[in-house]
């Protein structure tokens, strides 16, 4: 195993036969990392050209758009031809596409044959985070009609270019979908059986418009290694292999993450996002939140008569507000996370409900009790506001994690996205309820 | 396909043999969710027994933990000594025993044979959540010295019974792995060649000690079907596959997001947690926060009189906070889920600060251009209070966003859990530190 530092020295000392051989012994993984992280820009075309060729256009595959991008840049037309025409998977190819500006996009297609350009641009009209935009047609197709021995030798033929072998689709002459083959059935198989006799014919596929979450489903939910992709009508077109669905399960958990702490999800890695991008990401959601929180302050202007007569209320005010934000928080996060794996359904609303006012109940008193004691510890003459803060508290914490059990659902039922209602806007919306909720309660039991 | 309704008919109208063939059709995932979710629990032996054999162990390996329960319960001894002597790979017999009471994990290993039963207690003995927790036995051996035609060969005679065929480990006499071969290279191989020119001899493997989050980060880094697990003398004792990957990447998420929302993780799905689990979970951060929130009172009584002054300031306050909260909230978001992926690492601190110190300049000045506008077109007359919260916001954003970033970094490097320093308590912390730069920029500007 090389670290980074040999390889530069290696670079730096122009030993380029050893370079070339360390090359031949690291993973792609590993020498796309080298060269997006710790290789000067400038050096990177001809450290990819030393790279044996296969390795490079694996490496190739799992590099950062930018890495992609001046790479391109500075290759000539025969070596990028060769990347697209020969080396690269077309579902890996149709990914750097779509990531590279558009002045390249077309000096690419343009170096690419016919073939593999009508293929390319047939995958680039899938739209976006959809199963035809992440599948790939290097799949093996057999016949139901052919003996395992057959199977073999057509394996053999073809394999090699497959983006995997382990999972064959037998496909009838119109393409359509008729069944599976692993290749561990072919392997345990006399070479005399016919495939009809031993494929799957219960089949899990998707079709090409299909949300690419719903392809990570099936993968996660059976156990796949691939899932196949078919149209409209039925015909084979692709396949989704379990590394990309692996990226996609990942991909989306991130942009839940994000999009629950209020951003726009970023298609790129933190370091990899510009400043400028990382905050345009973000200030919408703060915009927009602060501007709903001026509510807030509109209530407290409304109840003004209450918190100058006993500044104490003001002073308990924020522990109210955190308390019932991060019990809506917790209620929301559990629902959000539920539907995104498909355990919380849209029927089952009245039951989360149900959950959530006993839960509630139990937390709320708790929290209630505990908050009347400290009260009463800092502030012995203070009974009465210890109390008004008590009788809130259990009135906000169930609010609270009704509000957040219900919003997600509500906005699965609008065909939003549920990750959009958790903490910044539960907590918005409680901040106002809660203080409604408290300065009422006050006003009853102060009298005021 | 058979849906719940027409199997739970045949089953009132006690046809056994179609509910049989129904069964032979049926994916066993699909299977395990009828019997967890649809079929009453006194139905569930009897029914359990009806699917044929090889089925129902595979359906097994997918049920819910309670539902394992009550058919371990109301199964012979002799069925279970059967099916995990038997049908269970040894990952999922393991994976069951630890979600069973003891009671009941007692008389299954009574169950089992010597062999098995070694087995299975070696593996127990695995730290929660670590490699060696979650691997399997049941992985192909193969010898350097072998042609791919004997290793062909050995697959076929012991492939049935493998977790996976489709990686296959070469160790020596002393079980320390030497290499990986891939079916695909054997089946692209001629006959005679031998396995030692063929296999990969850069070894991607993990300990039984290691996370199983780091089993999960090979796999996906390196696009692996499997990670072989050594002992701590390199020799082989297993393989973790691609879809226990899956599951572990899926639960870890799970885990980010519940922590990070204020909660103890729990082990089961949201309906399958009690109602006092899940109030257990959440009470003691819920508690813990509340009493940090205390802070925040102690600071507004210490200000006190600054805000009798002007009850504007008050009615301000809220929004502040709250935008504060969720700025830090953003910070911290990217920075927990970018460790969690590994984009970002603690010796990136200072670049991370400096990136955020950029970012929440540019998102502070323009909410408090947006805000200042706001209070003097609501209150016209308070030009002094508007410049107070608008100077107060772009101090607070900057001071969030920066503890935002740095408060998971410092967890990571204190060996605790990034996702404990998330809204909740960042927003408590950020909370506490706005109301201080708030009154005491009021303080100064309102000359009080």
């Amino acid at each position: 195993m090389h670290n980074a530092d040999e390889l530069l020295a290696m670079i730096k000392e122009r030993r380029f036969t050893a370079l070339r051989v360390a090359f031949t012994t690291l993973n792609p993984a590993d020498i796309a990392e080298f060269l997006s992280d710790d290789l000067p820009e400038k050096q990177l075309a001809l450290v990819f050209r030393i790279i044996p060729k296969d390795r490079a256009a694996d490496a190739f595959a799992y590099l950062e758009a930018e890495t992609r991008e001046i790479i391109i840049n500075s290759i000539t037309d025969r070596e990028i031809a060769d990347l697209i025409n020969n080396e690269l998977y077309v579902d890996d190819a149709v990914d750097m596409l779509e990531e590279l500006p558009a002045n390249l996009v077309k000096r690419v297609l343009a170096t690419a044959n016919t073939e593999t350009r009508e293929l390319i641009n047939h995958f680039l009209q899938y739209p976006e985070d959809s199963a035809g935009s992440i599948m790939t047609d290097e799949f093996v197709d057999l016949k139901a009609y052919m003996t395992v021995r057959q199977a073999f030798d057509h394996i053999r033929k073809t394999g090699e270019d497959k983006e995997t072998i382990y999972t064959c689709y037998v496909i009838d002459a119109n393409r359509t979908l008729q069944g599976v083959v692993n290749a561990r059935d072919l392997m345990l198989s006399n070479d005399d059986v016919v495939l009809r006799d031993i494929m799957h014919v219960n089949l899990i596929s998707a079709t090409t418009t299909d949300d690419r979450e719903y392809v990570s489903e099936l993968c996660s939910r059976y156990d796949l290694l691939a899932v196949p992709i078919t149209d409209s009508e039925r015909r084979l077109v692709g396949i989704v292999t379990v590394d990309d669905v692996i990226d996609v399960i990942e991909q989306e958990a991130t942009e839940d993450f994000e999009v629950m702490a209020g951003m726009k999800p970023s298609e790129k890695t933190y370091f990899r996002t510009g400043v400028l991008d990382l905050a345009k990401n973000r200030i919408l959601w703060l915009l927009l939140l602060m501007i709903s929180a001026t509510l807030t302050g509109t209530v407290l202007i409304h109840f003004e008569s209450a918190f100058t007569v006993n500044s104490l209320l003001v002073a308990l005010m924020p522990m109210l507000m955190s308390t019932g934000g991060n019990a809506g928080n917790q209620s929301a996060t559990l629902i959000i996370r539920g539907m995104a794996l498909g355990e919380v359904e849209v029927r089952d609303i009245l039951r989360v409900i149900w959950v959530e006012l006993r839960v509630s109940l139990i937390c709320g008193v708790l929290l209630s009790v505990v908050n009347f004691a400290r009260v009463m510890l800092m502030y012995p003459n203070e009974m009465t506001v210890a109390m008004v803060v008590s009788v809130s508290l259990i009135a906000t914490v169930v609010m609270a994690k009704v509000v957040g059990c219900v919003l997600p659902i509500a906005a699965k039922v609008c065909r939003l996205d549920p990750a959009i209602m958790a903490a910044p806007l539960i907590t918005t919306l409680v901040d106002v309820t809660s203080l409604i909720i408290y300065f009422s309660v006050a006003k009853l039991l102060l009298g005021i």
